[in-house]
Protein backbone atom coordinates (compact mmCIF):
# COMPACT_ATOMS: atom_id res chain seq x y z
CA UNK A 1 0.00 0.00 0.00
CA UNK A 2 1.25 3.68 -0.60
CA UNK A 3 0.12 5.93 2.01
CA UNK A 4 0.59 9.81 1.04
CA UNK A 5 0.47 12.82 2.88
CA UNK A 6 -1.00 15.56 0.63
CA UNK A 7 -2.76 18.84 0.65
CA UNK A 8 -5.38 20.59 -1.73
CA UNK A 9 -6.71 24.15 -1.04
CA UNK A 10 -4.33 24.38 1.88
CA UNK A 11 -5.61 21.48 3.90
CA UNK A 12 -3.02 18.93 4.73
CA UNK A 13 -4.90 15.05 5.03
CA UNK A 14 -3.70 11.73 4.54
CA UNK A 15 -4.71 8.68 1.11
CA UNK A 16 -3.69 5.83 -0.13
CA UNK A 17 -2.17 6.45 -3.63
CA UNK A 18 -4.01 3.35 -6.33
CA UNK A 19 -3.90 2.64 -9.57
CA UNK A 20 -6.89 2.52 -11.23
CA UNK A 21 -7.11 -0.53 -13.27
CA UNK A 22 -9.32 0.67 -16.25
CA UNK A 23 -7.62 4.18 -16.78
CA UNK A 24 -4.23 3.43 -15.71
CA UNK A 25 -3.92 6.60 -14.06
CA UNK A 26 -2.99 7.22 -9.80
CA UNK A 27 -5.47 8.54 -7.23
CA UNK A 28 -5.69 9.45 -4.10
CA UNK A 29 -8.25 7.92 -1.86
CA UNK A 30 -8.37 10.09 0.48
CA UNK A 31 -8.83 8.85 4.57
CA UNK A 32 -10.23 10.02 7.77
CA UNK A 33 -7.83 9.31 10.75
CA UNK A 34 -4.29 9.53 11.01
CA UNK A 35 -2.44 6.85 9.90
CA UNK A 36 0.34 7.02 13.10
CA UNK A 37 -2.06 6.56 15.28
CA UNK A 38 -4.19 3.20 14.46
CA UNK A 39 -6.89 2.80 11.95
CA UNK A 40 -8.13 4.83 9.04
CA UNK A 41 -10.84 4.62 6.33
CA UNK A 42 -11.64 5.70 3.64
CA UNK A 43 -13.75 8.92 3.12
CA UNK A 44 -15.18 8.00 -0.10
CA UNK A 45 -13.50 10.72 -2.21
CA UNK A 46 -11.28 9.78 -4.86
CA UNK A 47 -8.91 12.54 -5.96
CA UNK A 48 -6.90 11.96 -9.66
CA UNK A 49 -3.19 12.66 -8.31
CA UNK A 50 -2.42 15.06 -10.95
CA UNK A 51 -5.31 16.91 -10.08
CA UNK A 52 -5.38 21.04 -9.80
CA UNK A 53 -4.16 22.24 -6.83
CA UNK A 54 -2.30 18.75 -5.29
CA UNK A 55 0.35 18.41 -3.86
CA UNK A 56 2.10 15.60 -2.64
CA UNK A 57 3.62 16.37 1.39
CA UNK A 58 6.26 14.68 3.02
CA UNK A 59 5.10 11.74 3.86
CA UNK A 60 5.22 11.79 7.82
CA UNK A 61 6.62 14.58 9.99
CA UNK A 62 9.10 13.41 11.96
CA UNK A 63 9.74 14.04 15.50
CA UNK A 64 13.40 13.13 15.16
CA UNK A 65 15.03 11.56 11.79
CA UNK A 66 18.54 9.64 13.01
CA UNK A 67 20.72 8.60 9.53
CA UNK A 68 24.06 6.07 9.78
CA UNK A 69 26.98 7.48 8.31
CA UNK A 70 29.15 5.33 5.77
CA UNK A 71 26.74 2.54 5.83
CA UNK A 72 27.80 1.01 2.83
CA UNK A 73 31.92 0.04 2.19
CA UNK A 74 31.09 1.41 -1.11
CA UNK A 75 30.59 5.13 -0.29
CA UNK A 76 33.39 4.77 2.50
CA UNK A 77 36.13 3.73 0.12
CA UNK A 78 34.47 7.09 -2.07
CA UNK A 79 34.98 9.35 1.07
CA UNK A 80 38.47 7.85 1.75
CA UNK A 81 39.09 8.75 -2.33
CA UNK A 82 37.63 12.11 -1.74
CA UNK A 83 39.86 12.96 1.00
CA UNK A 84 37.11 13.17 3.44
CA UNK A 85 37.73 10.65 5.62
CA UNK A 86 41.43 9.28 6.82
CA UNK A 87 40.21 5.50 6.70
CA UNK A 88 39.90 3.25 3.56
CA UNK A 89 36.99 1.15 5.04
CA UNK A 90 33.38 1.88 6.61
CA UNK A 91 33.82 2.22 10.39
CA UNK A 92 32.90 -1.40 12.54
CA UNK A 93 30.18 0.27 15.01
CA UNK A 94 27.55 2.33 13.74
CA UNK A 95 27.92 5.64 13.38
CA UNK A 96 24.63 7.37 14.18
CA UNK A 97 23.88 11.24 13.14
CA UNK A 98 20.74 13.94 13.81
CA UNK A 99 18.84 15.73 11.62
CA UNK A 100 16.23 18.17 13.33
CA UNK A 101 12.45 17.93 11.83
CA UNK A 102 12.80 21.20 10.41
CA UNK A 103 15.11 20.17 8.08
CA UNK A 104 12.23 17.52 6.40
CA UNK A 105 10.69 18.75 2.88
CA UNK A 106 8.24 16.63 0.66
CA UNK A 107 8.44 16.03 -2.61
CA UNK A 108 8.62 19.14 -5.13
CA UNK A 109 9.79 21.42 -2.68
CA UNK A 110 13.14 23.26 -2.86
CA UNK A 111 16.32 22.50 -1.37
CA UNK A 112 17.65 25.86 -0.32
CA UNK A 113 21.47 25.97 -1.02
CA UNK A 114 22.77 28.37 2.03
CA UNK A 115 25.03 30.89 1.97
CA UNK A 116 27.33 29.51 4.11
CA UNK A 117 27.98 26.22 1.89
CA UNK A 118 29.96 25.90 -1.42
CA UNK A 119 29.74 22.43 -1.44
CA UNK A 120 26.22 20.80 -1.71
CA UNK A 121 26.29 17.43 -1.93
CA UNK A 122 23.26 14.80 -2.91
CA UNK A 123 22.95 11.45 -0.69
CA UNK A 124 20.38 9.11 -2.21
CA UNK A 125 19.04 6.45 0.79
CA UNK A 126 15.88 4.64 1.66
CA UNK A 127 14.41 5.71 4.83
CA UNK A 128 12.28 3.52 7.20
CA UNK A 129 9.66 4.89 8.85
CA UNK A 130 8.45 3.95 12.40
CA UNK A 131 5.07 2.84 13.36
CA UNK A 132 5.00 1.88 16.88
CA UNK A 133 7.09 3.44 20.01
CA UNK A 134 10.46 1.39 20.34
CA UNK A 135 11.98 0.94 23.07
CA UNK A 136 15.25 -1.72 23.77
CA UNK A 137 13.85 -3.25 20.91
CA UNK A 138 15.49 -6.95 19.50
CA UNK A 139 16.29 -7.38 16.28
CA UNK A 140 14.28 -10.11 15.49
CA UNK A 141 11.24 -7.86 16.46
CA UNK A 142 12.73 -5.11 15.14
CA UNK A 143 10.04 -4.77 11.78
CA UNK A 144 7.54 -5.12 14.15
CA UNK A 145 8.26 -1.74 14.51
CA UNK A 146 8.23 -0.41 10.75
CA UNK A 147 5.36 1.03 9.37
CA UNK A 148 6.81 1.48 6.00
CA UNK A 149 9.87 3.03 3.81
CA UNK A 150 10.07 6.11 1.63
CA UNK A 151 13.00 7.73 -0.01
CA UNK A 152 15.24 9.77 0.96
CA UNK A 153 17.94 12.47 -0.27
CA UNK A 154 20.30 13.22 2.91
CA UNK A 155 21.41 16.55 1.41
CA UNK A 156 25.24 17.30 2.97
CA UNK A 157 27.46 20.09 3.18
CA UNK A 158 30.31 18.42 2.10
CA UNK A 159 32.69 21.66 3.00
CA UNK A 160 31.45 21.87 6.61
CA UNK A 161 31.13 18.30 7.78
CA UNK A 162 35.51 18.79 8.35
CA UNK A 163 35.28 21.30 10.42
CA UNK A 164 31.51 20.88 12.07
CA UNK A 165 32.45 17.46 13.98
CA UNK A 166 28.55 17.36 15.35
CA UNK A 167 27.50 17.77 11.17
CA UNK A 168 24.93 19.85 12.36
CA UNK A 169 24.80 22.43 10.33
CA UNK A 170 26.20 20.25 7.57
CA UNK A 171 22.89 17.75 7.57
CA UNK A 172 20.85 19.41 9.55
CA UNK A 173 20.15 22.81 7.67
CA UNK A 174 16.61 23.61 6.52
CA UNK A 175 15.46 21.99 3.45
CA UNK A 176 18.32 19.20 4.28
CA UNK A 177 16.34 16.60 4.55
CA UNK A 178 13.61 15.71 1.16
CA UNK A 179 10.99 12.36 2.01
CA UNK A 180 8.50 11.03 -0.31
CA UNK A 181 6.98 10.76 -2.65
CA UNK A 182 4.27 8.97 0.07
CA UNK A 183 5.60 6.13 1.99
CA UNK A 184 4.70 2.11 0.87
CA UNK A 185 3.70 -0.12 3.98
CA UNK A 186 6.61 -2.81 4.66
CA UNK A 187 4.31 -5.52 3.52
CA UNK A 188 5.15 -4.50 -0.49
CA UNK A 189 8.54 -3.93 0.10
CA UNK A 190 11.38 -5.18 -0.20
CA UNK A 191 13.93 -4.20 2.03
CA UNK A 192 16.37 -6.76 1.82
CA UNK A 193 17.69 -5.96 -1.79
CA UNK A 194 15.79 -2.33 -2.75
CA UNK A 195 17.68 -0.92 -5.89
CA UNK A 196 18.78 2.79 -5.28
CA UNK A 197 19.61 4.90 -7.69
CA UNK A 198 19.53 9.01 -8.32
CA UNK A 199 19.24 11.01 -11.41
CA UNK A 200 20.62 14.76 -11.56
CA UNK A 201 18.81 16.42 -14.45
CA UNK A 202 17.87 14.07 -16.16
CA UNK A 203 20.88 11.80 -16.25
CA UNK A 204 21.46 8.73 -14.44
CA UNK A 205 24.64 9.25 -11.77
CA UNK A 206 25.73 5.67 -12.31
CA UNK A 207 27.84 5.82 -9.67
CA UNK A 208 25.55 6.62 -7.23
CA UNK A 209 23.50 3.49 -7.33
CA UNK A 210 23.31 0.72 -5.05
CA UNK A 211 21.02 -1.80 -3.04
CA UNK A 212 19.68 -2.25 0.49
CA UNK A 213 21.57 -6.13 -0.28
CA UNK A 214 24.44 -4.05 0.24
CA UNK A 215 24.09 -2.43 3.78
CA UNK A 216 26.75 -2.91 6.37
CA UNK A 217 24.27 -2.38 9.09
CA UNK A 218 21.02 -3.76 7.88
CA UNK A 219 17.52 -2.10 8.80
CA UNK A 220 16.66 -4.64 11.89
CA UNK A 221 19.59 -3.69 13.20
CA UNK A 222 19.67 -0.11 13.15
CA UNK A 223 16.21 -0.02 14.87
CA UNK A 224 17.63 -2.28 17.38
CA UNK A 225 20.64 -0.19 18.12
CA UNK A 226 19.17 3.29 17.84
CA UNK A 227 16.18 1.76 20.45
CA UNK A 228 18.25 0.52 22.92
CA UNK A 229 19.77 4.11 23.63
CA UNK A 230 16.50 6.29 22.58
CA UNK A 231 13.24 5.73 22.04
CA UNK A 232 11.66 5.82 18.63
CA UNK A 233 8.58 7.68 18.14
CA UNK A 234 5.68 6.35 15.27
CA UNK A 235 6.89 9.27 12.30
CA UNK A 236 10.76 8.64 13.61
CA UNK A 237 12.35 8.31 10.49
CA UNK A 238 16.03 6.34 9.82
CA UNK A 239 18.03 7.32 6.64
CA UNK A 240 19.52 4.03 6.26
CA UNK A 241 22.87 5.56 4.11
CA UNK A 242 23.93 6.25 1.04
CA UNK A 243 25.20 3.31 -1.28
CA UNK A 244 28.10 4.90 -2.89
CA UNK A 245 29.31 8.10 -4.91
CA UNK A 246 27.96 11.32 -3.98
CA UNK A 247 28.65 14.47 -5.79
CA UNK A 248 27.61 17.86 -5.62
CA UNK A 249 24.26 19.75 -6.22
CA UNK A 250 24.16 23.50 -7.56
CA UNK A 251 21.35 26.03 -7.68
CA UNK A 252 18.86 24.97 -10.65
CA UNK A 253 19.22 21.36 -10.38
CA UNK A 254 16.49 18.61 -10.38
CA UNK A 255 17.34 16.02 -8.08
CA UNK A 256 15.62 12.88 -8.60
CA UNK A 257 15.94 9.94 -5.77
CA UNK A 258 14.45 6.86 -7.33
CA UNK A 259 13.90 3.60 -4.99
CA UNK A 260 12.72 0.55 -6.92
CA UNK A 261 9.02 -0.29 -5.04
CA UNK A 262 8.55 3.03 -4.29
CA UNK A 263 8.90 5.36 -6.97
CA UNK A 264 10.95 9.31 -7.54
CA UNK A 265 11.32 11.95 -5.13
CA UNK A 266 12.16 15.06 -7.17
CA UNK A 267 13.97 18.72 -5.98
CA UNK A 268 15.02 21.53 -7.72
CA UNK A 269 17.90 23.48 -5.55
CA UNK A 270 17.40 26.94 -5.43
CA UNK A 271 19.60 29.83 -4.15
CA UNK A 272 19.46 30.69 -0.22
CA UNK B 1 7.35 35.69 36.10
CA UNK B 2 8.20 31.58 36.59
CA UNK B 3 5.87 30.31 33.95
CA UNK B 4 5.71 26.38 34.95
CA UNK B 5 4.03 23.45 33.06
CA UNK B 6 2.88 21.02 35.90
CA UNK B 7 0.24 17.92 35.91
CA UNK B 8 -2.10 16.70 38.61
CA UNK B 9 -4.24 14.23 38.32
CA UNK B 10 -2.23 13.51 35.36
CA UNK B 11 -3.12 16.54 33.11
CA UNK B 12 -0.64 18.64 32.00
CA UNK B 13 -1.53 22.84 32.43
CA UNK B 14 0.48 25.40 32.66
CA UNK B 15 1.12 28.22 35.27
CA UNK B 16 2.69 31.10 37.24
CA UNK B 17 4.32 30.00 39.97
CA UNK B 18 3.77 33.19 42.41
CA UNK B 19 4.98 33.64 46.33
CA UNK B 20 2.22 34.87 48.53
CA UNK B 21 4.06 37.87 50.34
CA UNK B 22 1.61 36.65 53.37
CA UNK B 23 2.28 33.53 53.83
CA UNK B 24 5.74 33.43 52.05
CA UNK B 25 5.01 30.17 50.24
CA UNK B 26 4.68 29.39 46.44
CA UNK B 27 1.14 29.09 44.69
CA UNK B 28 0.48 28.04 41.01
CA UNK B 29 -1.61 30.47 39.53
CA UNK B 30 -3.03 27.81 36.50
CA UNK B 31 -3.56 29.20 33.81
CA UNK B 32 -6.09 29.04 30.56
CA UNK B 33 -4.18 28.86 27.05
CA UNK B 34 -0.69 28.01 25.80
CA UNK B 35 2.34 30.30 26.62
CA UNK B 36 3.89 29.34 23.32
CA UNK B 37 0.87 30.21 21.33
CA UNK B 38 0.13 33.92 22.82
CA UNK B 39 -1.90 35.58 25.72
CA UNK B 40 -2.72 33.39 28.41
CA UNK B 41 -5.39 34.28 31.69
CA UNK B 42 -5.30 33.14 35.11
CA UNK B 43 -8.27 30.43 35.14
CA UNK B 44 -8.57 31.23 38.67
CA UNK B 45 -7.60 28.28 40.03
CA UNK B 46 -4.13 28.60 42.41
CA UNK B 47 -2.82 25.40 44.26
CA UNK B 48 -0.05 25.50 46.22
CA UNK B 49 3.30 24.25 44.77
CA UNK B 50 4.00 21.31 47.60
CA UNK B 51 -0.04 20.38 47.15
CA UNK B 52 -0.36 16.48 47.31
CA UNK B 53 -0.51 15.37 43.48
CA UNK B 54 1.78 18.51 42.32
CA UNK B 55 4.30 17.19 40.08
CA UNK B 56 5.99 19.73 37.90
CA UNK B 57 7.12 18.74 34.80
CA UNK B 58 9.88 20.22 32.06
CA UNK B 59 8.94 23.65 31.53
CA UNK B 60 8.50 22.93 27.39
CA UNK B 61 8.72 20.48 25.45
CA UNK B 62 11.06 21.35 22.54
CA UNK B 63 10.96 19.95 18.60
CA UNK B 64 14.59 20.26 19.19
CA UNK B 65 17.31 20.87 21.74
CA UNK B 66 20.72 22.57 20.70
CA UNK B 67 23.87 22.88 23.05
CA UNK B 68 26.99 24.24 22.60
CA UNK B 69 30.35 21.90 23.10
CA UNK B 70 32.78 23.85 25.08
CA UNK B 71 31.44 27.35 24.83
CA UNK B 72 33.56 28.50 28.06
CA UNK B 73 37.35 28.56 28.79
CA UNK B 74 37.45 26.61 31.76
CA UNK B 75 35.45 23.80 30.68
CA UNK B 76 37.52 23.66 27.30
CA UNK B 77 40.90 23.39 29.82
CA UNK B 78 39.06 20.78 32.09
CA UNK B 79 38.42 18.46 28.79
CA UNK B 80 42.31 19.02 27.82
CA UNK B 81 43.80 18.30 31.08
CA UNK B 82 40.98 14.74 31.15
CA UNK B 83 42.54 13.80 28.34
CA UNK B 84 39.24 14.82 26.38
CA UNK B 85 40.11 16.70 23.82
CA UNK B 86 43.30 17.35 22.00
CA UNK B 87 43.47 20.88 21.70
CA UNK B 88 43.73 23.35 24.96
CA UNK B 89 41.82 25.91 24.16
CA UNK B 90 38.10 26.57 22.72
CA UNK B 91 37.41 26.49 19.10
CA UNK B 92 37.16 30.03 18.32
CA UNK B 93 34.06 28.70 16.37
CA UNK B 94 31.17 27.45 17.44
CA UNK B 95 30.48 23.99 17.52
CA UNK B 96 27.02 22.96 17.77
CA UNK B 97 25.30 19.28 18.79
CA UNK B 98 21.69 18.33 19.50
CA UNK B 99 19.90 16.59 21.72
CA UNK B 100 16.20 15.22 20.27
CA UNK B 101 13.37 15.92 21.96
CA UNK B 102 13.05 12.42 23.48
CA UNK B 103 15.72 12.78 25.89
CA UNK B 104 14.01 15.97 27.39
CA UNK B 105 12.70 15.19 31.01
CA UNK B 106 11.50 17.26 34.01
CA UNK B 107 12.29 17.88 37.57
CA UNK B 108 12.68 14.89 39.83
CA UNK B 109 12.20 12.57 36.89
CA UNK B 110 15.00 9.75 37.29
CA UNK B 111 18.27 10.32 34.96
CA UNK B 112 18.38 6.61 33.57
CA UNK B 113 21.86 5.40 33.80
CA UNK B 114 22.50 3.39 30.43
CA UNK B 115 24.13 0.22 30.40
CA UNK B 116 26.25 0.94 27.29
CA UNK B 117 28.12 3.80 28.90
CA UNK B 118 30.16 3.75 32.27
CA UNK B 119 31.43 7.33 32.77
CA UNK B 120 27.95 9.25 32.95
CA UNK B 121 28.73 12.87 33.64
CA UNK B 122 26.50 16.20 35.01
CA UNK B 123 26.50 19.38 33.24
CA UNK B 124 25.07 22.01 34.72
CA UNK B 125 24.26 24.95 32.36
CA UNK B 126 22.02 27.69 31.34
CA UNK B 127 19.41 27.00 28.58
CA UNK B 128 17.52 29.42 26.77
CA UNK B 129 13.60 28.83 25.65
CA UNK B 130 12.85 29.88 22.20
CA UNK B 131 9.84 32.32 22.49
CA UNK B 132 9.12 32.82 18.42
CA UNK B 133 9.67 31.34 14.91
CA UNK B 134 12.99 32.55 14.41
CA UNK B 135 15.09 32.02 10.89
CA UNK B 136 18.42 34.32 9.84
CA UNK B 137 17.53 36.35 13.14
CA UNK B 138 20.33 39.42 13.64
CA UNK B 139 22.17 39.31 16.52
CA UNK B 140 21.12 42.58 17.51
CA UNK B 141 17.73 41.58 17.43
CA UNK B 142 18.22 37.95 18.72
CA UNK B 143 17.04 38.30 22.21
CA UNK B 144 13.27 39.34 21.06
CA UNK B 145 12.72 35.73 20.09
CA UNK B 146 13.92 34.50 23.43
CA UNK B 147 10.99 33.75 25.97
CA UNK B 148 12.99 33.18 29.14
CA UNK B 149 15.36 31.09 30.45
CA UNK B 150 15.65 27.45 32.56
CA UNK B 151 18.00 25.72 34.35
CA UNK B 152 19.44 22.12 32.64
CA UNK B 153 21.68 19.47 33.21
CA UNK B 154 23.81 18.33 30.23
CA UNK B 155 24.20 14.87 31.04
CA UNK B 156 27.18 12.94 28.84
CA UNK B 157 28.18 9.75 28.41
CA UNK B 158 31.76 10.38 29.09
CA UNK B 159 33.25 7.36 27.65
CA UNK B 160 31.30 7.59 24.27
CA UNK B 161 32.18 10.96 23.11
CA UNK B 162 35.26 9.74 21.85
CA UNK B 163 34.08 6.50 19.45
CA UNK B 164 31.05 7.96 18.60
CA UNK B 165 31.82 11.37 16.50
CA UNK B 166 28.55 12.82 16.37
CA UNK B 167 27.78 12.14 20.32
CA UNK B 168 24.46 10.77 19.03
CA UNK B 169 24.52 7.83 21.82
CA UNK B 170 26.73 10.36 24.23
CA UNK B 171 24.26 13.28 24.81
CA UNK B 172 20.80 12.34 22.99
CA UNK B 173 19.64 8.91 25.37
CA UNK B 174 16.64 8.76 26.98
CA UNK B 175 16.65 11.04 30.36
CA UNK B 176 19.83 12.99 28.98
CA UNK B 177 18.43 16.17 29.42
CA UNK B 178 16.56 17.07 32.88
CA UNK B 179 15.00 20.73 31.99
CA UNK B 180 13.17 23.24 34.66
CA UNK B 181 12.12 23.68 37.46
CA UNK B 182 10.33 26.66 35.54
CA UNK B 183 11.15 28.89 32.80
CA UNK B 184 11.77 32.87 33.78
CA UNK B 185 10.90 35.25 31.40
CA UNK B 186 13.92 37.38 29.95
CA UNK B 187 12.44 40.43 31.75
CA UNK B 188 13.35 39.29 34.96
CA UNK B 189 16.95 36.88 34.56
CA UNK B 190 20.35 38.51 34.06
CA UNK B 191 21.62 36.33 31.14
CA UNK B 192 24.84 38.38 31.24
CA UNK B 193 26.07 37.38 34.74
CA UNK B 194 23.54 34.90 35.81
CA UNK B 195 25.50 31.83 38.53
CA UNK B 196 25.66 28.51 37.81
CA UNK B 197 26.09 25.95 40.34
CA UNK B 198 26.08 22.05 40.88
CA UNK B 199 25.21 20.27 43.82
CA UNK B 200 26.15 16.25 44.03
CA UNK B 201 24.41 14.69 47.13
CA UNK B 202 24.08 17.88 49.38
CA UNK B 203 27.27 18.83 48.49
CA UNK B 204 28.38 22.38 46.31
CA UNK B 205 30.60 20.61 43.45
CA UNK B 206 33.00 24.18 43.57
CA UNK B 207 34.67 23.23 40.26
CA UNK B 208 31.57 23.57 38.31
CA UNK B 209 30.56 26.55 39.01
CA UNK B 210 30.60 29.80 36.91
CA UNK B 211 29.00 32.64 35.30
CA UNK B 212 26.87 33.37 31.50
CA UNK B 213 29.70 36.21 32.19
CA UNK B 214 32.59 34.18 31.09
CA UNK B 215 30.59 32.55 27.93
CA UNK B 216 33.11 32.96 25.06
CA UNK B 217 29.75 33.01 22.08
CA UNK B 218 27.67 34.74 24.07
CA UNK B 219 23.28 34.09 24.00
CA UNK B 220 22.03 36.70 21.12
CA UNK B 221 25.69 34.96 19.13
CA UNK B 222 23.70 31.58 19.66
CA UNK B 223 20.58 32.62 18.31
CA UNK B 224 21.91 34.50 15.26
CA UNK B 225 24.18 31.49 14.40
CA UNK B 226 22.12 28.37 15.22
CA UNK B 227 19.11 30.39 13.32
CA UNK B 228 21.32 31.15 10.26
CA UNK B 229 21.20 27.05 9.14
CA UNK B 230 17.73 26.02 11.11
CA UNK B 231 14.41 27.83 11.70
CA UNK B 232 14.25 27.79 15.77
CA UNK B 233 10.83 26.94 16.57
CA UNK B 234 8.48 28.16 20.30
CA UNK B 235 9.50 26.13 22.87
CA UNK B 236 12.94 25.15 21.40
CA UNK B 237 15.80 25.05 23.69
CA UNK B 238 19.64 26.01 23.47
CA UNK B 239 21.87 24.74 25.91
CA UNK B 240 24.64 27.67 26.48
CA UNK B 241 27.47 25.50 27.33
CA UNK B 242 28.90 24.53 31.30
CA UNK B 243 31.39 26.68 32.99
CA UNK B 244 33.80 24.54 34.07
CA UNK B 245 34.83 20.85 35.39
CA UNK B 246 32.30 18.08 35.03
CA UNK B 247 32.52 14.90 37.12
CA UNK B 248 30.83 11.63 37.27
CA UNK B 249 27.48 10.38 38.28
CA UNK B 250 26.73 6.93 39.21
CA UNK B 251 23.11 5.41 40.40
CA UNK B 252 21.55 6.57 43.09
CA UNK B 253 23.25 9.88 43.25
CA UNK B 254 20.94 13.43 43.84
CA UNK B 255 21.97 16.07 41.24
CA UNK B 256 20.99 19.09 41.64
CA UNK B 257 21.65 22.32 38.93
CA UNK B 258 21.28 25.58 40.49
CA UNK B 259 21.05 28.99 38.06
CA UNK B 260 20.85 32.48 40.37
CA UNK B 261 17.46 34.13 39.47
CA UNK B 262 15.72 30.70 38.44
CA UNK B 263 16.40 27.97 41.07
CA UNK B 264 16.69 24.25 41.45
CA UNK B 265 16.49 21.54 39.01
CA UNK B 266 16.59 18.46 41.15
CA UNK B 267 17.62 14.92 39.71
CA UNK B 268 17.98 11.67 41.46
CA UNK B 269 19.87 8.74 38.97
CA UNK B 270 18.89 5.50 38.61
CA UNK B 271 20.42 2.61 36.60
CA UNK B 272 18.90 1.60 33.28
Amino acid sequence: MRLARFSKDDTPRYAFVQTDEADGNDYLVVLDGYPLAGQVSPTGERIPLDADGVRLLSPVIPSKVYGLAKNYEAHAQYMYEQGQSTVEHAPEDMVIFMKPSTSVIGPDDPIVYPPCSHDMNFEPEVAVVIGRIAKNVPVERAMDYVLGFTCVNDVTLRDLQQGDPMWTRAKGFDTSCPLGPWLVTKDEFDWRDAAISFTLNGEVVEKASGTTANLIHDIPSQIAFISSFSTLLPGDVILTGTPDASGSLVPGDEAVVHVEGIGDLRNVVVRG
